[in-house]
């Protein structure tokens, strides 16, 4: 966590707020170390205060350095809003409506409070050495664990069997999840998010892959889409046509360059293939400690890519109640291009 | 999820509301079925409204019957404030600062949105046969893990180590996890909130084994502590006196009593024995979709019991850098008292 609350008293200053409220767990851990259920982080010039309840002082004490640790012994908010000052920026999107009226009572009155969501998110885009080398390490355990499943063959179990194989490979491997594996097979793999269910894999279908990982907070993601056998010429075809707008995107990728951009590069590829509108979701999305954040490759992103942020690239086409294909590579984007973190070959893969 | 909107709307009636948004996932569930990652509902006299978009169009029509099913292709928020009227209660205890600020800005003039978060909630408190039947079912697949998880020993392992076989064999019973398993031993069983870690479990220690799983969205809790060997006379009047006060505490159950009563039963025999600085919890929380609901059985609950609420009653007495003992069964409560959910034996059990 070392920097990480200087880089954002910059960012406050830059916003002219005298302090920022951090409730979201996610951003608390990012900027404080701490992996408990209940804490806040509160920043400002000078000023690095991390707040939790008596559960967690000795978690906190073990976990949070560089920030002086307050546990809250009688009500939560009292404890946050008395150690608020001038300018408040607070987390907007993820205060409910009742919390921050209930903290707006216990204010002071100088306290002005600015909505200020998505602050520690900016931050979180750019990632830095330890970060990455974590989403390279789950990137790499997840890959080995459906490396195993593979060679454990597809057809004839269900596709729960499947992924529930995958799943503790990975857990044996000393990861966990960073979301519910997907397994999607013949006409389940045109839902883009499947649930694995008790639908037994043949031969000839194409099954959709998605997995990751997570290692101390941090998520890997990659899909791989494989053959059972002879899939027919309309899914050659489909499976060509997703893996060409998959290098091109790839190939797109450099710092500067707009995630909506990016997204056109495969959006087009598929579009001249006659699929345009079988690729109905954005191309890819940050990674980090969360398996969503950003920047977002999609029509509607105003991103714009900065070296060493993580990002997915995961064109799709799905013919309901036919067929999916999706391939998706995690990168990291490079002063000049993208070190791939996806190590799983991309030519269709046959399976038994 | 039959009668369920018919309750809602009467609860509206109630409160003088014309209509109500339920936005918080696990109640739209409770509504309508529905189990994807986006969706909403809005209720009404005679007002039956499920909204989701296209990714989830499929799964909507398999899963919610009752509720007209609307896919809103544009703007998410505009297609629900479009379909509100009157005066429209919200769960403000779910609905962030900025989704409201923006939902406000397209409301029509004459709709007049007021707080009423936990509503459902409320509704959800009191679970009918389906509901009771999956809780119960669930309860049994946990305890017949739990049960070949100390066929396999402990005395040698990890704490991760035992927590995964635990949590393999609910997988392999279909069901999926409650909440991540704790397995505390020895001084670890002093934090209530432990995570299992690389600890090997030793002779004469005791084991806090707490558990949970899930079917068909709804969790089973429950907790034992063992023994690998002699616990010594501390240990043993630790257990005692948990154990007195879980037994006291079940017995003290019945509709219309109120939690904070129930509560006091076992914090005044954990007092009595001299503890009462080690129990620094709540006695135990309702279960259903969350883990954590209502009712609450605590010093600081308002909540009084009803016939078919399902509680956890979970006692612990944790002496830092020690021990720690708790015991949890899972609950129904009957019209004169309880069913008891959890099977295993609460007599101090020795563990190889």
């Amino acid at each position: 966590m070392r920097g990480r609350g200087d880089r954002f008293e910059a960012v406050l200053g830059e916003r002219g707020l005298d302090r920022f409220l951090v409730t979201d767990l996610t951003n608390v851990r990012y900027l404080t170390g701490f992996t408990g259920t209940n804490g806040a982080a509160i920043c400002g010039p000078g000023v690095r205060v991390f707040l939790t309840d008596f559960r967690y002082t000795e978690r906190a004490a073990a976990e949070v350095s560089e920030w002086e640790i307050v546990t809250v012994t009688g009500d939560w908010l009292a404890g946050i809003a008395e150690r608020l000052a001038g300018k408040v920026g607070f987390e907007d999107d993820h205060v409910s409506v009742r919390t921050f009226s209930k903290l707006e009572e216990k204010l002071g009155e100088s306290v002005e409070v600015v909505a200020a969501g998505g602050t520690v998110e900016g931050l979180r885009r750019v990632k830095d050495e330890t970060e990455l080398a974590l989403i390279a390490e789950a990137t790499k355990l997840a890959d080995a664990a459906l490396k195993q499943t593979l060679e454990n063959a597809f057809v004839g179990k269900t596709e729960r069997e499947v992924a529930d194989y995958f799943e503790a490979k990975v857990r044996g491997f000393g990861g966990t999840l960073s979301f519910d594996s997907i397994v999607a097979a013949g006409p389940n793999g045109a839902q883009p998010h499947a649930e694995p269910g008790d639908r037994v894999i043949g031969r000839g279908e194409l099954v959709v892959f998605d997995m990751g990982a997570k290692l101390d907070g941090y998520c890997s993601d990659g899909t791989r889409t494989f053959a059972t056998g002879d899939i027919g010429d309309e899914g050659r075809k489909v499976y060509e046509t997703v893996l060409e707008a998959q290098l091109a995107s790839l190939d797109a990728i450099r710092p500067g360059e707009k995630g909506e951009d990016v997204d056109n590069v495969a959006r087009k590829i598929i579009g001249d293939a006659g699929y345009g509108e079988y690729f109905g979701h954005g191309l890819g999305h940050g990674v980090g400690l969360d398996i969503h954040e950003g920047p977002r490759l999609s029509l509607r992103s105003d991103d714009v890519l900065a070296a060493n942020e993580v990002v997915t690239v995961e064109p799709g086409i799905y013919l309901a109640g036919n067929l999916g294909v999706r391939i998706e590579d995690i990168v990291v984007v490079t002063d000049d291009g993208i070190l791939n973190l996806s190590s799983l070959p991309k030519d269709l893969t046959f399976v038994d």
